[in-house]
């Protein structure tokens, strides 16, 4: 199947997904050219705002596949990946994204992937939630036990 | 309590979320003045790119107070919130953000968050990661449907 033939499923799970009381977006990830996990966004009906459509189906995805790594697979967006998902995107360490409509797009229709796009590149303290680094001597412990420990596993 | 002393009951659950197989990062939310959810990076332990110390808090605190915003809460992380977790820390809409040691810290002890701050900012196409907009006849269709909607809620 073609890009355009996965992006036209995402956009037909994200108008379903507006039905069922879900935010206007989608994704879809593929392996091999087959859908192996989908989602819509359910941040209202789950009452949590990490559940953005690639969130969920990257974390569907990972449960499949019994991996917290998904190298071969391809995301399909309905939309731009906003900040968030685009970390996700990162530590997932998928191979490629296609998206249909832009975060310009996201903005007009009053969800704030634009403004969160501006807010990353800034310095901490210059941010509109306010942010601190407040250094302390032990900061570094969590890293340096996690060093010690035998069986890590770096990801 | 001081945000020092919160900043250093995340430090402590971060190395102890090292002894139990999980990363060295741990979060801590808080709202007045008091924790309300707190939890250590699962990563491995979920097969959850996404599970984020911030993230689990977040979504722990949203769960506990039955809301999809944070308003008036207070995260304290043991170390700088990479861009996933920064998107998430927006969508919530949390007050302020204390950290203790920050991404250059991180990216020394072998984590990528240093490496998708640089990302962030390109045009997609520039990406590490290849990203592509293919913008289709219906693009913006699951907005129209969900601007139809009676019962939507923004977020």
């Amino acid at each position: 199947m073609s890009h355009e033939a996965f992006l036209q499923q995402a956009i037909a799970l994200a108008v379903e997904n507006t039905k069922i009381g879900g935010g206007p977006f989608a994704a879809i990830i593929c392996k091999d050219d087959k859908v192996i996990a989908s989602s819509g966004n359910a941040v209202i009906l789950n009452l949590d705002p990490t559940a953005h459509a690639e969130v969920l189906a990257i974390r569907n995805a990972c449960q499949i596949l019994q991996d917290f790594q998904l190298n071969d697979c391809v995301l399909y967006s309905s939309c731009e990946p906003c900040p968030m998902c685009l970390g996700a995107i990162y530590w997932a360490r998928l191979k490629a994204v296609y998206f249909a409509c832009n975060r310009a797009d996201a903005a007009i229709a009053g969800f704030d992937d634009s403004f969160i796009y501006d807010e990353v590149p800034k310095k901490p303290e210059k941010r509109q939630i306010a942010m601190q680094q407040i250094a302390l001597a032990n900061s570094l412990h969590p890293f340096t036990a996690w060093q010690a420990e035998e069986n890590k596993r770096l990801y």
